[in-house]
């Protein structure tokens, strides 16, 4: 058995620059405020790199793709084979994130964390598999918590690897036939939020679809009843691109990185990473706001007002990369904009 | 005087590749509609350029600036040479719409389109103006009908010459102490929407500035009641870069443009152009709903549903000039994922 994981420690965010950022920001040449978000992301992202010129330097996207044995259950009207090939489809660039990582000048990796039919050799592929597949969380716990430590290491170490290139934005995807029934269980036992109000149509489930997965997922909750800490609850009802996730939330916020949080199963992810080290939320920037039934009430769980909101559930990380662009403008807007001062503008007239 | 406008015609949306698209989009490699608006956004694009395959071409941004009769009322809490001032910092470089065009990739051109104070030689402006601001409407017209004509030519101008270097995408911005008031006015009248539902803050009036502008707008409807008509109403409460705001929509509609529509005084020339042709509305995709009050309400007029909400009230075009990259996400989408058949990607399971 492998030792649990030396975690990386995630410090809160160094606040001292807040009220400078603020200063520096309501000189620029515009009304007070009138950037809001942008503001606020400018501000997040001066804190975050500790310096009133915050930069994005080799933005990166890793897409974790793995298997769910829950599939089995028929809670997807996808087939299991279609993980497989979506990554062969990443590889080869003809996913939705291929295109929108290319739009967004994102770096992009595919992780393969554990998918179930054998991948042909793929060229760029990080091929760290935990195994075939998780286990039926419907009947047994998903995987060891042995293996959960292990995917976190692994997903930590991905980050690590970014981090040496000189990537301090980044955003995390998956891809897994099943993900949203793992997910809809961490964030019920995680968030306390009934399966019912988490459950969702995943990537096109009718309403008897949808019935079946509520049926399936609260039978297997109450089989697990006993799954409260994090780690458990990760091991019993989690994927290893979700175990990943957690590993790559925790590193990425240690190693000082602004993150992008993607849609439903990015989130549930970190929600578990929250639970470990609450301090990791400080560091992330809620990309979007899934229609995936469920998701915006995660959002919620963590006070998040989410950037985008486009109708979108597609996962991938396709929100997250949507959302660099804004990151850009708020880092522009700080970095290139003139002061009243400077500028030689009248500010408001005394009244 | 001069003859009126041969108008811009504008054409309906050809609407005949409607199906194509969706049956390309569909076929792409991610579960039906989960791309949710950007698959709107793509058919819309597709539709206006009629292929199968839109692109964007050297994509612009037009700012307009003049100033406003009406700020003499106190309407504003800055003073009228802001105007002039912020000019100048659009061609030097400084201002919000500066930075935010460079990250999206836009074509910047400034368009003095009226302004009072005397400006400077400034290298890069397009010095069109009309005359030097308009006249306070709160005593008389804003300008002459022929003024407005002669606006309405000016902007479109502007258009036909972009569209002859290629452009296909189009924003249009604009800047003017005391514009919000002239825009409200505007919406007021020929959305048929109550003075105070259009009146907000603009650049962060207090609260007696907030009553003071409302009644002196409320006054000034009522002592224009018998401006009813677009052109006339445009005349009565106008302000010249609001006016060739109307011509540029109605020759970027002509020219097949996609049409970025930013915030609440954007909105209200748009709001002209419509009472004048009808079809503009098609070209137009709508970028953000703005902070200031009035905005959502001109929005419904439209039944649009602005891409991004992000709390700004800026103007400039700034918020147009946000989702220049959700266009080139959703063209990229369309012309480079793959379909479930070329990626060897199973489709649903019957069931």
């Amino acid at each position: 058995m492998n030792a649990p994981l030396p975690l990386p420690v995630v410090e809160p965010l160094d606040r001292s620059l807040r009220d400078d950022l603020s200063r520096t920001i309501d000189a620029k040449t515009k009304p007070q405020g009138s950037l809001g978000m942008l503001e606020v992301l400018a501000r997040q992202m001066g804190m975050i790199q500790r310096t009133l010129r915050p930069t994005i330097e080799r933005p990166t996207m890793i897409v974790f793709a793995a298997d769910h044995g829950i599939a089995q259950e028929g809670v997807s009207p996808y087939p299991q084979a279609v993980t497989a090939q979506m990554v062969a489809n990443f590889l080869s660039g003809g996913a939705a994130i291929n295109a929108i990582s290319r739009v967004s000048g994102l770096t992009l990796e595919v992780v393969n964390a554990g998918v179930a039919t054998p991948l042909a050799p793929l060229h760029g592929l990080v091929d760290v598999p935990i195994g075939p597949g998780t286990r039926n969380f419907a009947r047994e716990r998903a995987m060891t918590v042995e293996q959960a430590w292990a995917a976190l290491r692994a997903g930590a170490a991905r980050v690590r690897h970014h981090a040496g290139l000189g990537t301090n934005v980044i955003g995390l995807g998956e891809m897994g036939i099943g993900n949203t029934s793992s997910a809809a269980c961490l964030m019920s036992r995680l968030c306390a939020v009934p399966i019912d109000d988490c459950v969702g149509r995943g990537t096109g489930l009718d309403n008897a679809g949808l019935a079946r997965k509520r049926n399936v997922l609260a039978s297997a909750l109450a089989l697990h009843r006993d799954a409260i800490e994090p780690i458990d609850v990760l091991a019993t009802f989690g994927g290893f691109e979700i175990a990943m996730m957690v590993g790559a939330y925790l590193a990425a916020a240690e190693a000082k990185m602004t993150i992008l949080v993607d849609g439903f199963i990015a989130t549930a992810a970190l929600v578990v990473a929250d639970a470990i080290a609450p301090a990791v939320r400080d560091y992330c920037v809620f990309a979007h706001v899934s229609n995936e039934a469920g998701h915006r009430r995660m959002l919620d769980h963590f006070g998040a007002k989410p950037l985008l909101a486009l109708d979108m559930r597609l996962g991938e990380g396709t929100g997250a990369a949507l959302a660099v662009p804004l990151l850009h403008a708020a880092v522009a807007f700080l970095n290139e904009m003139a002061s009243f001062e400077s500028a030689g503008v009248a500010g408001r007239e005394a009244r």
